[in-house]
């Protein structure tokens, strides 16, 4: 049994580290923090986990989450950078689900996120959270920078492709959609309902701040530069990303089918469907799987893939405790077997 | 480990027995029926439950159920009536999540169902499966008759009132809203996402089949007849039941807040909000749970008590879970603990 | 042709006014106020109103509305008393949507909205903006407070029975749900997608600030002090009021559905649905009607009143538009004849 | 004033030109037919209608439409070819909506629709109803083929880089996604609510049979031969299409921006929004525009455009309203005024 601290519970992938963890049993959830909220109940906030977190907010302070064996951070971008520090000096483990650790790069980091990295000695440390990329390095990881909600879906996507070198890497397409969840649990005028709901549209399409961490997984995979026009759009659901991947094959005699349940054939958390299929992003909404198709339209070079995660869970949360699983020598898959929910 | 069949498992309810199931430590699922899918696999079906449940349907026969324990009937009215004989004859205790066996009168039965009764002598051994009420019955059944989804609602958001005697029981209103899961999987102009989604209205307002089944189970709560206008609407979600009822107190010295949560202490699965709360129907979505809040407008004789479940759940699948956990002496929340899915 | 200014038009209401206008016939637009958007263009804050309202935003002054005719005022309560008072002395009709002017009884006002009314000497002047009962005082009216939207669907549900004079006014109640857009264009948490989707709950069961509203104007149509119970509910769509009404008849003889269809019969946009019909909200989306059904379970004493309208619309910018073709001797149904938007 | 009839009006397609025609101040309509809901008022069907539309349905026969200047067909694909030979005989104008007379190579029409043309001989008579490229043959013409809803914003949203010819025409990506209204109104599982809702997925990614009209149509505009990769997609919305579309430039030089604005200056339906900006479905909901963005992102050679239109206005209905206001000599724009409806 482990004993886990959350900082920044109060959003919606910190509701979701909390849903998940109370049926994990190995990990008991002792800290949670929040500055706003602090004092007040967790159930309060969060009246579907009355009964299930019985815990009140806490500071976000070290003194808070000594007695934890891991910390998750689920704190917007250049906050965990202030804390980490110290937490992983006191000797526990850190799973950052925001971008802070992510890019290798500080100064594109930087140019993106609009300031200056506040731990940047830390960033060659911190081991990115994918485990299908990277599982063995995350068995002695003290410090993981989990991969975002959109970069890992299209990762995963291109994996099989990449890791074959079958495709041309200079130019690939992410038209991917998020459900709403993904903008975080903030009073915006744009995520209000009369806002999003019966609607469907594209932002950022000249540039997204997850175009470089994309790049650089893609190329980590490639091992040659990869280039990605990367075009998100917003989905009125609450959970779900669906991403469709165009690339094209310089080799025409792959089966990427049979390529593709291949490369995922052990993997727990990544279901390749059968040809012809077309994944639903419903069909892993709050659970940890990712769903996977691949086709060719009219048996072309064109390849198209589609693949589906729920941003809170596989892009999020539940992707951060399977690292917490992995780097604490448990089963991957504990506590994380959950079905998708439907209807 | 007890061994369980669902007959009729392609409609929702059925799909939610197969997830839950799947999570249930001593429940094994073994045989699944469909008479038209009948050789095809769970899964191509229902892609949310690749993985999880590796089964293919087989036709509804008793010789197609014969080692189980358990069988739950997860079929339309009119249904489990002409095979649960011979499933009860093989020493098969039944669920049965429809309507066929929980109204005691069988010619009321017949002139809301529009039908002969197919196996009358078995309805006065069924036993109305509704845990709050009728916990010691349920031990020893071996026909449960599973609480409809919107009798649930209202049974539980009267119960402390009726059996404390502190209402007016000649006129009570429930004003009740369902997620359009309630109507089930078919293939209905009314329930496509183009005439359900961004609408709302009522229906049955003259007179819903659930009447007569929630006016017999009040009448058995109070001891003494009770008369109800129910007015059921539909919402444009997927899950969900709210359940609005208006009631008027004769003892205007009760504290009303005091009562429902002295009265529901030690249920497991029915929690009572604070005072001034108001129940969300996403608070337990996909969760065993309702949530209960009681008002009091005024504080005049006019009670108004807001009661929400999961339909699929709840108000199906999960009570007929709770109600088998108590059948064969587990603990009632083996299961079914976890929270809802929010947002 | 008469020029419409409006005030506070950077909300729901304000843009439902502007685009009703564009489709009016004798109104101009000419002025439109914002005091945070003030120099912006109306097109690029709601590009659906682009090549259709070429205005920006002005301050909200006298002097910016001087050529107006009649301004609309659209704006949170407590705004309009500030500066209505110089509009009216300029010589320019208003038609407030806001709650400023409604309540006739100033200390019940204050002690509901909580502070003190700024233009008390104004109220006795304001004609309630409800046509279907206000028609002749609404001519010569040079202010107007228009009813609000859950109070149009409840008056208009009670209007045959009470003018009638047979139900006991002594129990009504009134079940209300409405869609998001009537919370109004602001950053709140309480009404992000994430929240409201999916989701369904009571709120303000203990008491609204439309319940003084409502019980003024029933006991001025009944010409005796009616008592409600009011509970309003919050749907995951964006526009529509349904409304449930409960009341008892005081006499059992009374056809209601011939009372209701003579009652309405020269009403423009009250529509009486054939009997056993249930009322869609989608059916008047983006209209002025509201249309009506009236029910009899078992054919006893309770009546069950079915009410929709477009909160928006018939509850708002509609209804304004309806009182401003009264004030100005228009066809009552100019620009309002559109029919609702389905799907 | 002209009259019309509308064969197959009890679709979505169908219902909507009912809804606009009803504003258009120079068409009568006088004759809806249906096969299988003949007899029945309009208004029982679709209540949204009461007070708009006080037809009955006839039978689809053209003893029945001789009154009639144009007959709209609102059918499924397949219907129209069977009757329109004879509408034409008798002298009537005809504006098909469905895909029977779209594509002029016979044999692949017969492949992809997996039937035998029942009117080879009016194919070439047909004249393409998309105005912006085709409004000169228009004027003259007695047959009209509607184009498709996804074939519409595909097109318009290259219709400038072709005609420029400044994009590589061997490798064009359309990533598109539609609301449910696409699928019609028939009584489908796929098309429940409940399998809606929630969700996202791509349908048809190896071929769909629209990419024969889109290759054929952007072929005529180009001049050349013109191979795309269409992903259509199924959003949780009723109504709009957003189409992303991912192209080339071949010279880089090109101000795309402004190639834009200048080729749909004097287009009354298309709106080009400034740079930087994102078409939102909503923002043309229920009404005829449509709206365009441009993007190169990183000033690369790709370019990204974005289109929105209504799918049953813009891409249906209303595009065939536009098309009659051509052919009979009205001004474009006539009844098809109306801003979008938001929220």
């Amino acid at each position: 049994m482990i004993k886990v601290g959350i900082v920044g519970a109060t959003g919606y992938t910190g509701a979701e580290l909390m849903r998940l963890l109370a049926e994990h049993p190995e990990a008991q959830l002792v800290a949670v923090t929040s500055r706003s909220d602090q004092g007040n109940a967790v159930a309060d906030m969060y009246p579907h986990l009355r009964g299930v977190v019985n815990l009140h907010f806490v500071a976000p302070e070290v003194d808070n989450l000594v007695d934890c064996n891991v910390v998750f951070f689920a704190t917007p971008h250049g906050v965990a950078q202030k804390l980490v520090p110290d937490v992983l000096r006191a000797g526990i483990k850190v799973i950052d689900l925001s971008a802070d650790f992510r890019i290798r790069d500080v100064a594109l980091w930087e140019s993106w996120y609009g300031q200056t990295h506040g731990a940047k000695e830390l960033i060659k440390e911190a081991i990115y959270g994918l485990p299908e990329f990277n599982r063995q390095k995350l068995i002695s990881a003290n410090l993981v920078a989990c991969a975002g909600c959109y970069p890992t879906s299209v990762q995963i996507g291109l994996l099989p492709l990449l890791s074959e070198g079958c495709i041309d890497v200079s130019d690939i397409i992410a038209n991917a959609a998020s459900g709403v969840s993904g903008a975080g649990r903030q009073a915006k005028l744009a995520n209000l309902h009369t806002e999003v709901s019966e609607n469907f549209r594209a932002y950022s399409a000249s540039g997204h701040r997850h175009l470089p961490e994309i790049e650089q997984g893609l190329t980590d995979i490639a091992g040659n530069p990869v280039t990605l026009t990367f075009v998100p759009h917003l989905l009125p659901i609450n959970r779900g990303i669906h991403t469709t991947l165009y690339t094209d094959l310089t080799d025409l005699t792959i089966n990427v089918q049979a390529l593709f349940e291949e490369f995922f054939a052990t993997e727990p958390f990544v279901d390749v469907l059968p040809a012809g299929s077309h994944p639903q992003t419903r069909s892993v909404r709050g659970s940890n799987y990712c769903q996977v198709s691949v086709h060719r339209p009219g048996n072309g070079s064109k390849v198209v893939v589609l693949v589906v995660e729920d941003n809170l869970v596989k892009g999020a949360s539940g992707q951060a405790i399977q690292c917490m699983n992995i780097m604490f020598g448990y089963d991957e898959t504990m506590g994380l077997s959950a079905a998708g929910l439907i209807p």
